[in-house]
């Protein structure tokens, strides 16, 4: 609890990372939408430990939707997609020990010991697969209306990639590349300090972008629901994610409102422009048309091979740990998918609110 | 829509900045909550415009307690509580002229024109104001069970504030002063910048940090509800709060995972602790035992008098804005007691998702 | 808890019989329909006891909409309406006695003593008065896209009303009449059977009819918000409502499928019809385009001048309870007021969610 | 839309007769609640095609539990249950025909085309396994509490079967019952009675009661989740349920208040007992400590092998619709096994808000 979230498009996820299998069920979904399987499968690709920036664990994320697509298409009905499990190596786990900065002491606060604490279970990375299957669905739904979505890396310790320039063009050529930096040289910069971190038996943290290009304005629903709002609780869902910012963001703080007030110019007749975008292309929670400017950090893997001190909840002792399972030294371009993902669930639901469901069906 | 948040406890919001009454109404209250009316007036207190800071506006915040409230306890029924509107002077409005960083114009394109746009209508700040006055009793709630909350101005335009120290006589400190800063310096120094900008017709913007203390270790509902979600999603509903961090926040994107995580002390029986807390007392979207804490961006007011490129909406032409209308140099410190009511909203509801309600009837 | 219902368009009620007043807030309405005073005042008109078949008690019913209209129509955003108590005689009641009948003993269970017990507080039908006053709204707005609400006793104390015949002019009529029943001579005949309850200190029971005309085919959200469970659970929140039926209703335990079946019919083109409506103009939990047929059971007024055996729930001590309040000797024809206003809540409500809000402007 | 309900235990459904799998997935649920898989198999069981009185289909009922259960017990993460569909000849179906009282008119209109029609798709009893299955867990979890939940068939066409005597007992032995009727007289005339209508190509309708024993007094949640409006929204999400009523029911409109109120005694402590149960078990939408009392009407199965006039909607022409696949003359007995389900998820849910989803932790 709460494992479901959306007003008219809903996301309920399950599943723990050594358990029988992850899933995913999407409800509200018009009925008429296309699913693209490849689609779906190039979402986990991109989720997926793909080189030697990930773990060693092979996932194979075979899936199987269950429900709700017929011909190729949605029915109306909840779309269920279920990823089974294999390759998990319980033995590397033992109760007991609250790794730091892992969930393993507030999981056992929050369920008094009666979680799968194998392989973080619930709180595990893997949940992030069937979201990014799901993303697979509502990316292609959205891109027919003309709304795309995408994320890079924007900053890993102090290391920055460049802007986006041509939204259109960089979302494209962001959906193809497994680590999602659209400067090669603060690509390879990147790759360097996380090899580094590796070979260190550390981790490193990272911030993303989003933008999401194409969405009309007008959307979002104030008070409670603005634009901000909804994709933030999405966001601050995804494990390891612990700031989230719109357009200027926390440089707001610093900036008179002469400086922060975006300009704007009219056609002459209904069409109007913004002249900068330091709102993020959302005024009073609601989209002014400019793409909307989101991030988001990252935190450090927790999981490092070094000794950190921390208790056994167990037996209420102090002890050493030293984690030798299989883990990432970075998570932030894996949880890119994730991220589109959630930013696609926010916006279609927001866009079913204000629209009605059936307008998403291009 | 949506102008109810909260699973177990509710809050709805109503209003308008010149109708005839803004309002909330609180559901899901135990019975048997003390309700303390100065309580409740002096969190309006610190919301309303006190001084030279704030706009000229008076305004009188009268509140009625409208049902769920029985000889000094909540009953269990929705506690509405409704504030008339006085000394709105809406001849200072005009339709058309979309102020730059304001919702005009998103009103415009999400209301189609039917927006009661006197005063900021539905938009304006003033819908803060029954917020805080339902924080009133929210935080007291809390602080029978223990739990404190503050929030201080950490930094304005590049002035800082010193960290909580003490929390409790820190939140005690603040919840005493109008404008809500620990460092007598820093106050002087962010109350010079801000006239500084008064007088030029400016505005400033600056960053909140709160302080959540005495919350239990195991509060949270992951997947979707972690802390984090809940409270940032409450967080970006005060209008112009562009950001939210917790604990290290942004930082984390330049921190090493042996940096990030919080080592893990025990005292050998149940009790434990974590030696720093760079989480902001969250993992894994649940509580740790360790204050929470979360900072926020509160952008300039956008109503400035300085000349402004902008569009009318209504005959479509490009025009200067210049706002004579009344002002606040800037909104920070009065979204304090906004920020603090709906802590409280997000805190308690989860505590009552996790305890049940009546847990917290002190 | 909970006292807000509705996916896109969510009524919130709040208030207690002798507190300062009782309201309503609907949210979700798109900016634009018109809000007709006078239909409100006529809605209340309707549930206010207009003759001797009614309480004593004088309501004046005056009321105030705080927020949501600017210049006779809805913004879009939340509809606040607030209607003070007056003439409320609190001493008529004292705490303890569990009157049969009525929610005194499960208010006690639930509230713990908390609760607001004067005049039935939170439990008293002084909550549909609002819930009438909303119904202005909604039956307005669905009036102004051809769909009509009417509601008439079909059954008081074995004596039956003639069935629905010209949908169009009986639901019209039934809004001129403060006593709705199609017959004169039924009117009659139900009339003398109430007098004859009051003048021996009891009251009656009776069963209602609503029907719903020029709903669309192809409404409801199937799996768990059919037509019937989003109508039904609306219908089981007015006080003294024991029965819900649809079409045949409990008639389908003694019908064949042969019989209860209802063939179909097309013109050739788009259109078709069903030759009967034993569905109620539902089928699979979705409008076939017939028109929605609900019956549901007002149990008579729990309070009554009889002598009755109960207990003092704080003295634990048992009693013979003799109630000398003012009281109706049935409150089903005052209930229609309520129960149109929720069909229309939930009808309006199920076409927000299939079409998106803003098909509701006419 | 919406295939999800409740508000702390939450129930999401999903798949189709003739697709993958059917599913079900549980939020909720405390950490710590036994599963016990036979009790699971057993609900599946109850819900089967037993014998001569059912549809000729084998369904294998194979079900997979893929997440939220670890040690045979809840994590308190979701619990997802997956149970494949085998068997299904979908070469039985094709579309366009309107089986008349079926809901292929209604699915149409709802989603233009686009449903997966074969075998009823997603409005097909098949559903209900699912259900079945979680009510395994749910009703586990609840007798551990001493709360029991049964249902038997208390009418069909006429014929009666006696009222619940011993509560725990009936609940008991209808439980081991394929056909769940109390008298063993009754009992075998309504299979007579469902046997003739087979024999002739029809299909008949029934009422079923359920008890539930052993609730608390105190538990429900108005204005808008009374007791009554929980169960009978999840009630009317079964197929073919076409009438609820708590207590009386419709014999209210005929009885007068002397006769419909239930006396109170008191133990002389905190104990009382109401000496009729008229109002089965709820007053205000809230429980009174008497056994909870519901019937519904569950309508004859549309599906006949009778020549029936209706239209093929593809193209536009009246038909006759003449039914040949297999099909059950009556399904009041196996939909038993989804109302006991459901009944304890709408128990569950308002325990779990009232005190907390932890105290349904034996």
């Amino acid at each position: 609890m709460s494992n479901t979230f959306g007003s008219m498009i809903r996301m309920t996820v399950f599943g723990e990372s050594h358990g029988p299998a992850v899933g995913v069920v999407l409800d509200g979904l018009a009925p008429g939408i296309p699913v693209d399987e490849d689609a779906v499968r190039h979402e986990l690709d991109l989720r997926r430990p793909a080189d030697s920036l990930s773990t060693a664990r092979r996932e194979a994320d075979e899936f199987v939707i269950e429900s709700g697509v017929f011909r190729g298409m949605t029915t109306g009905t909840p779309v269920a997609i279920v990823i089974p499990n294999h390759d998990a190596r319980s033995g590397d786990y033992s109760y007991g020990v609250a790794r730091p900065g892992h969930a393993d002491l507030t999981a056992r606060l929050r369920y008094g010991g009666f979680e799968d604490y194998r392989g973080g279970g619930h709180f595990s990375g893997r949940l992030t697969a069937p979201i990014a299957a799901a993303g697979g669905i509502l990316r292609g739904m959205l891109k027919a209306k003309g709304i795309l979505i995408g994320t890079h890396i924007c900053s890993l310790m102090r290391i920055y990639d460049r802007a986006f320039g041509d939204y259109a063009a960089d979302i494209e050529a962001l959906h193809n590349r497994a680590f999602p930096v659209l400067d090669d040289g603060a690509a390879d910069a990147m790759r360097a300090v996380i090899e580094a971190a590796r070979a260190e038996g550390d981790s490193v943290g990272g911030m993303l972008e989003t933008a999401v290009l194409g969405i009309p304005g007008g959307v979002g629903e104030p008070f409670f629901d603005s634009v901000e709002s909804v994709l933030s609780h999405l966001m601050f869902s995804v494990p390891a994610v612990k700031s989230v910012e719109f357009g200027e963001g926390v440089n707001f703080a610093n900036l008179r409102g002469s400086e922060a007030n975006d300009a704007i110019r009219t056609d002459g007749e209904d069409g109007f422009s913004l002249v900068t975008n330091h709102s993020g292309g959302i005024g009073g929670g609601i989209t002014n048309g400019a793409p909307i400017l989101m991030r988001l950090t990252v935190r450090a893997t927790p999981t490092i091979a070094k000794a950190q001190d921390s208790v056994n909840f167990v037996t209420h002792e102090n002890v050493v740990c030293e984690s030798r399972g299989r883990h990432d030294p970075c998570v932030a371009h894996r949880a890119r998918a994730a991220v589109d993902a959630l930013s696609a669930l926010g916006i279609a639901d927001l866009l079913a609110v204000r629209y009605g469901p059936e307008w998403l069906r291009a």
